[in-house]
């Protein structure tokens, strides 16, 4: 193999041109049989493969500096740059994370997972070595999806004021996780088909130089381009025509489901059994009562930023859709605001992100939904621990951002009928922005009746007990009904057992009656402690004997982990609970025990 | 006066439209008059006089929906739409706010206070009117300089998408608040320059149709373009050419300074004495700081977005600093990131915008900055209720929107000796991300040394006491040394005095040793006691005795209020928290008081 021979960019260079298609084969194989077995961002990486080999052939990693969008096409960068053994060695996969990380290699530069960010970050790199006085070469690789995200504009809209050489490769495959959208997505099509000509060229407009590579596969082609933009000193973008999912058939024929794919068969294309997504999940239930809903009502319109499986919103969903649904690309900022205006207009929007991409409409929320009382839904997923991916997608940081937010009602159901309920008043409504928290611990079930309506903070009281309560909030309800249990078993004390269901707010009188027979409130949360649900909970007792424990999670979250193992570090596992419990209700008020 | 007859759209529509320059000139002394007593955005309303007569005039208000971007460029479609009394007569100047409120007026859209929005709540409303049936205009109403902002971008790309019609009137000033900056403010000077005309139309390549208003104070002119886009049933741009200022030579000879005009003498164009900001504040101080830093050492890079007053450079200043200076435009999310990466290239930025616009840039602090660990200095201006201006600036939410982010060090500064110190310990260090709150009551002073280094929370005691220990936190210090007067005098208690400087961390061993001598904790907070500072004492003492009081501002706000009303109305009065410490510490340990 010519990848044995390859374990720096130095290396590369030292092969002669036309043996990099041949390496090029090799890299698509070790990507394709990684995935096969791992799973990951397959289409993205297949599409990059000659483009990356190109860079590092052409430009000085890691005195130049490249710097990937998203991060999550980095695969063939990493094993260009003396990682390829997580790609070969079946042991050693998890030795390095799907995105760029600076711990891992001196050739990354950001630890980066989410979009819109690289010619940003490339500017401030570029003005840096200006006032450092060096003179390497600076690259940002972006995607056609995420130059819509509006950071992205204003990089480029800041470049040219920001001088000195920059260099933008756009790696225009023409998708974002689904289809495309916008003006911008139309205007590069437009590129493409005359072949980098066309009467208003939004690049040059914004003061950039501009080249086109119209096979994005050609190793040739691309040498050829970065080499003439090698050491420029203005910026310029490099426009590169690629395709997501090169070389395996299955993946260029349907790249949403290869955006990021689930272990496989190879030979079939067929995601294994157990390894995609449980076939009773949130997706499609909310997809089918959604659908149902557009059906039924003109002023439905169902609203994401390039996720819409969230929904369950399949290609076919969208196509009945129609025109109520939309998808504004990678633009939380965009979507939460356009929200905010269709429900002002007389509509019934509900709007689709994940948790950690919610951090890019925290303006909007607060500002255009909260301010003007825009009552929109908005539906927040891959939340809590297991919807977090990583620092860099987090899922534990929404109900500190979103839960103090004035003027909003933020939702935490811990079952599928409170989720509907909720779901189905909040649509209906017309006084308040909502948010509700998809839970992310798999499809719950109640068989007790759930409230119709949540305009005003009220708590379930599930079992009523004394001594302690346990407030389980969303998708911690189903650990709470372990603790309780745990409790009524170790301690012969029945707890009191609480489903919150409001992230918001706090339901005074019922916190008010558990001062007569409770001593000690626990509270779970499945996010940060810090200025969470807990929070507040001690803030109401705050001059009372009621003793609180706020559990949940601590700010440090390694890059990897698994479920349990982030469980057990932060105390949340039953029986650490109930020892916590133990140790105060026991009379044994420890110090130690307040954290 | 013409404008007598005036008091609704449908009034000017009667006049004939050669009586309408008049009008604009009636229109004009108004604001004059009013500002030069009150106070208000001049320059960006004497800039739009004869455009938003020419909107009224052509399009149909209310049916017909107009959104004012940011809105402060309002006053003459208030003076309009039956709300011209408010600046005519004294008496009721303070009956409108300075930007548009569906409460005030069914002319005012929305609430709005925050650059870049209008044209995804223009898309919002053109998408609603489709859904519903409707047939009505939609016209955003937008700035050059707000065109910099990322999510205006997000929204002129879903436009074409979105479908339907859709005017965007672009207000072309060629002014931020300072001057303008990018790529789009040179693209914008070709197309006055050549009248509409240039290579690669930026607009055009986003799908827009494209109008040229060569004088936006003509009136006529105005109309004739309003009148060709009414009705239109695609998107559209009318980029009018207009003069900040216009009409009152002071403003139209610094914009800057006019942009908000402190109460002046109409004659002179001098602001009264006593009204503009007073002689000592930390702009000038920290201004005067960062110029000699800058002198002294290349890798200083002074940043804003479009808001260098908060950091005292003037033009004088901006001019000096040179390539050390760096304004983005109103695009905090870029000015986050690259000041991040400015700081992983070598660099030491220090980045500058208010306490309100950090919303706009929270995903980038999470992700850039404090995955990242990148080493660089943000300032918070415009905090706490002497920085809150109404519920579209807000003052009170950044520490519970920065302070939860994992790996920020979030100080809050209680004098100048601190603030300094904070500032050049955080510029020099290379560990960790910074923001710094910058006291926004006033320029306060120290006796005592204060300390060089901030990388661990270390809470400072300034005096030792017993029974109750007062936490006074940033610029709420004062208010802390007040209170302890008080007690001190009123219950014959030495309380502790502590200076925490840290919003975020916990100094645990000082909390702990509080416990040994000390029943009741008070916190005193410049912003909103949700997931605040205080709230992470009570969660620290959850299952401790120590009572705890969390003071600090509740999250209603109203539009327009007064410092003290809204001390009051929080509980913020020294001697309304004196009551609830005797309550307390008086062994009376009511349960009513822990809200």
């Amino acid at each position: 193999m010519i990848l044995d021979k390859v374990t720096s960019p130095a290396d590369l260079k030292k092969l002669p041109a036309d043996k990099l298609p041949e390496l090029a084969r090799e890299i698509r194989d070790v990507l394709i049989n990684k995935a096969s077995n791992f799973g990951g961002h397959l289409g993205s990486n297949l599409g990059v493969v000659e483009l990356t080999i190109a860079l590092h052939y052409v430009f000085d990693s890691p005195k130049d500096k490249i710097v990937f969008d998203v991060s999550h096409q980095c695969y063939v960068h990493k094993i260009l740059t003396g990682r390829k053994a997580a790609f070969l060695d079946e042991k050693l996969y998890r030795s390095v994370s799907g995105y760029t990380n600076p711990k891992e290699s001196e050739h990354d530069m950001f630890n980066v997972g989410h979009t819109s960010t690289s010619i940003s970050l490339a500017c401030g790199l570029a003005k840096g070595r200006d006032i450092c006085k060096r003179t390497e070469n600076i690259i940002a690789v972006i995607g056609d999806a995420a130059l819509d995200g509006g950071e992205a504009f204003e990089a480029l809209n800041s470049a040219v004021e920001v001088g000195g050489g920059l260099i933008v490769v756009v790696n225009d495959n023409d998708m974002s996780i689904p289809e495309n959208h916008g003006a911008l997505c139309k205007h590069l099509a437009e590129l493409r088909k005359n072949e980098g000509k066309c009467e208003n060229n939004f690049f040059k407009a914004l003061g950039f130089d501009y080249y086109f590579v119209k096979d994005g596969h050609n190793i040739a082609e691309l040498i050829e381009a970065f080499t003439k933009v090698k050491d420029i000193t203005h910026p310029v973008i490099v426009h590169c025509v690629t395709k997501k999912g090169k070389g395996y058939s299955f993946a260029e024929d349907n790249s949403e489901k290869w955006h990021w794919a689930h272990p496989f068969n190879i030979e079939t294309g067929e995601f294994y059994k157990g390894t995609a997504v449980p076939k009773e999940n949130y997706g499609s239930i909310v997809g089918q009562y959604l659908m149902q809903k557009i059906k039924d009502d003109p002023k439905i319109v169902a609203m994401t930023a390039s996720v819409p499986a969230y929904i369950g919103f399949n290609s076919e969903r969208r196509k009945e859709a129609g025109s109520q649904y939309v998808d504004v690309g990678i633009a939380e900022a965009n979507g939460v605001t356009m929200a905010a205006a269709i429900a002002k207009s007389g509509g019934k929007p509900v709007f689709v992100t994940g948790s950690s991409f919610y951090q890019r409409a925290y303006d909007q929320i607060e500002q255009e939904m909260c301010i003007n009382r825009c009552a929109a839904t908005m539906l927040v997923a891959f939340s809590g621990i297991n919807g977090h991916d990583s620092d860099a997608h987090a899922g534990l940081y929404d109900m500190a951002l979103l839960g103090n937010i004035p003027g909003l009602i933020y939702l935490a159901p811990s079952n599928k009928q409170e989720y509907l309920a909720m779901l189905e008043w909040s649509i209906e409504q017309n006084e308040s922005p909502v948010a509700i928290r998809i839970p992310w611990n798999g499809v719950h079930y109640t068989n007790e009746p759930v409230p119709p309506e949540y305009s005003k903070t009220k708590y379930m009281v599930r079992k009523s007990g004394s001594q302690v309560a346990i407030l389980g909030l969303g998708s911690f309800y189903q650990l709470a009904e372990q603790v309780a249990e745990l409790i009524k078993k170790e301690m012969k004390i029945e707890p009191t057992l609480i489903d919150p269901m409001f992230i918001t707010g706090v339901d005074e009188p019922l916190l008010e009656d558990l001062k007569s027979n409770h001593k000690l409130i626990v509270t779970l949360e499945d996010g940060i402690v810090l200025g969470g649900f807990g929070a507040r909970i001690s803030q109401f007792y705050g001059v009372d004997d009621m003793k609180v424990i706020n559990c949940g999670f601590h700010t440090e979250v390694p890059t990897q982990f698994t479920v349990e193992e982030m469980m057990e570090k932060n105390g949340l596992m039953p029986e650490q609970i109930l020892q916590r419990v133990k140790d105060i209700v026991g009379g044994n008020e420890s110090t130690e025990e307040k954290k």
